[in-house]
């Protein structure tokens, strides 16, 4: 008695796995989770005083919209980045970067209306645009070329009359690419010859490492009416279940639609965005500091993964996430087989496959995701049982 | 370029005034809020004690379905008013009744499937129907009948091929009604019947006044299979800005896609869970002061409206709202006007129109929602404002 839409949204391949992950919990198995990115890195104190802080009596309804002047340091957070554009009411504060893609995805598209999207892609922007009812088209990048975009000629092949948006992620989970000015200028001119938006989910925006730049939508000039920016401070400030994002755009009509459907919801979480605001005020005090240790833990997996016969990964440029070509031809079934049959002194290793994130299927099966959110120590050793893991799954 | 669907969302008819009541604070006028359920009461401190200990060095994605402790004590809850068939696993955590509301509509109903819906009703049903896609077929009440229900006969002759399921929200949101035992098993007996779910909202289960009992869907026997409770701590513990709700439901398939859709956005806030469980461990605590209060207040607006020539209402039974008829053709021109154009020493009174509520064009287009969220002096003075609004309107 459930809906066809209902059973057709695809489960969370990140997620799925989590009943094997809890029974071998259950059998005292301590399992390394590189599967999910959830940073160990600690919330800010200046996130939590936010929260602890709130001194109203009432925990009453905030703007559908926001808090105002969290919606007012978020734009000011925009301009220092130089999108000297964003004003407070360009921002729109949602429910997690979750609620951001579902509204966008509902606002621009109509049932079956179509939104190209680089492949791999995090795996929600599929299970919401199944929710959405929207479809997505791939744009296919690839891990030998560090899933860079292919040509213009390659990607403009795909629009139809349908097609709504270009949905860019940078830099990108589930692989770590930062895309390039050009590439960024590259996905603007395609938007704008066609007169489609550019979804840019900027969410990782400062995880950077070896010194790369990070072109926004915003940074790239003629994109006003285009340009629409997935955000969220859930990585930024290691605070995923704080549920504070925002979607940014300069399009009048689209924020208009934003507050029909926020209102419908009627606010996003208060104290959450108190911490936030708090956060965006210091970045400088915990930022620098978060970025190197990322961009060592990404040398770590990046090293230990040269290490395995048969695998295969360019040097992620940002985010924390690694997409990896494996020695096996069912990541899937590998993964599970990890957290059931397999254990180094009690330990075993979690890695997301890459399955769930292709829409074209049969593709990635034998990729894996692997999010680098353990501290050296930790992470090198689950490296090294996952590849112990890849040795002993390839006798069976 | 935003989507057909975007365009068709009906705007809240409890926010769209805002703007007007913005401009009224601006040029010096208070404005008594009786148009939006944002309670005055004070959160329990224990509420506030249970964010600001939280003691987590990383503020992490939840499950997607709610924080364990949590789920075990909302199930224990339940188990207090009877609901004994009530598990942890039956209790689905979501982003507040709103997002309890929308997955409900999404995983029951296909685009163009209908639900039952008592009229009026809760204006943000009827926005995230239209987000959802869903159609609401309207069970007209009256306001003469104080909004009880009608006929076996009057409701069953709506039912199509297409209709899912039959929503009731008691106490009602927006008339006060609490609808009996009788009424309720009338509504397990059309849904058994016609193999069709009931979707109860009793987010306002504690409110009831004149020592009135709460019949639960839970309560009826028989329904595990079709009953879906929507619920949320926002009224309950006054903590509307926490967004927490929940879909408690023992029909598996329905579980089985919560989490699917669940999983897509990740998880509800985190630290308000925490909150919300104190609170539901100490509800005696401030329960029954909060529903005294609210009760005498029910009286004020129920003795000050008998005064106004022309209004009418049945004494509300529950919740904190009252739908009254007033003395005008369009109350939504005499809310406008309240804001724009009139005041009494520089305060005025700002109410919810009740065509908003109403599916049925036209109807309720001379009703208003009055919530009783003021102190009993800011309430009579409200009610009082409103009065003379209502002389002087009829004069223009």
């Amino acid at each position: 008695m459930t809906s066809k839409r209902a059973l057709e949204v695809p489960k969370s391949p990140i997620r799925k796995l989590i009943p094997y992950a809890n029974e071998a919990k259950a059998r005292g198995i301590k399992v390394y989770h590189l599967n999910i990115g959830q940073p160990d890195i600690e919330t800010p104190q200046i996130f939590w005083e936010g929260i602890q802080n709130y001194k109203e009596k009432v925990l009453a309804y905030g703007p559908s919209d926001g808090i105002s002047d969290f919606r007012e340091t978020v734009a000011q957070y925009y301009q220092s980045f130089g999108a000297a554009q964003v004003q407070a009411s360009n921002v729109f504060v949602t429910t997690g970067g979750s609620e951001a893609i579902l509204f966008t995805y509902m606002i621009i598209g109509d049932i079956g209306d179509e939104f190209l999207i680089l492949e791999p892609a995090y795996a929600n922007y599929l299970s919401l645009a199944s929710i959405a009812q929207v479809k997505l088209i791939p744009i296919p990048t690839k891990v030998e070329e560090g899933f860079h975009l292919p040509s213009q000629a390659e990607i403009e092949k795909l629009i139809t009359p349908k097609t709504k948006g270009i949905i860019i992620c940078t830099p990108n989970n589930p692989t770590g690419t930062v895309y390039t000015k050009s590439e960024m200028e590259l996905i603007a001119k395609i938007a704008l010859k066609h007169n489609i938006f550019v979804i840019s989910d900027e969410v990782y925006r400062e995880f950077l490492f070896d010194k790369k730049k990070h072109t926004s939508i915003f940074n790239i000039p003629g994109m006003d009416k285009l340009a629409i920016v997935i955000d969220s401070v859930s990585k930024r400030f290691s605070a995923c279940g704080a549920r504070i994002g925002f979607v940014v755009t300069k399009n009048e009509n689209i924020l208009k639609s934003l507050m029909v459907y926020g209102m419908a919801r009627l606010c996003p979480p208060t104290v959450e965005q108190i911490g936030a605001q708090n956060a965006f005020k210091n970045m400088q005090d915990f930022i620098p500091q978060m970025i190197q240790e990322y961009e060592s833990r990404r040398n770590i997996v990046y090293e230990e993964l040269q290490k395995i016969k048969g695998a295969f990964a360019r040097l992620p440029e940002g985010a924390f996430y690694m997409t990896c070509r494996l020695p096996v031809s069912d990541t899937e079934k590998f993964a599970k087989w990890m957290l059931t049959s397999f254990n180094v002194n009690n330990k075993t290793t979690m890695i997301a496959p890459a399955g769930g994130f292709y829409i074209t299927s049969e593709k990635g099966n034998n990729e894996a995701r692997i999010a680098y959110v353990l501290n050296a120590t930790e992470l090198r050793d689950a490296m090294q049982i996952l590849s112990k893991g890849l040795e002993e799954f390839s006798k069976l």
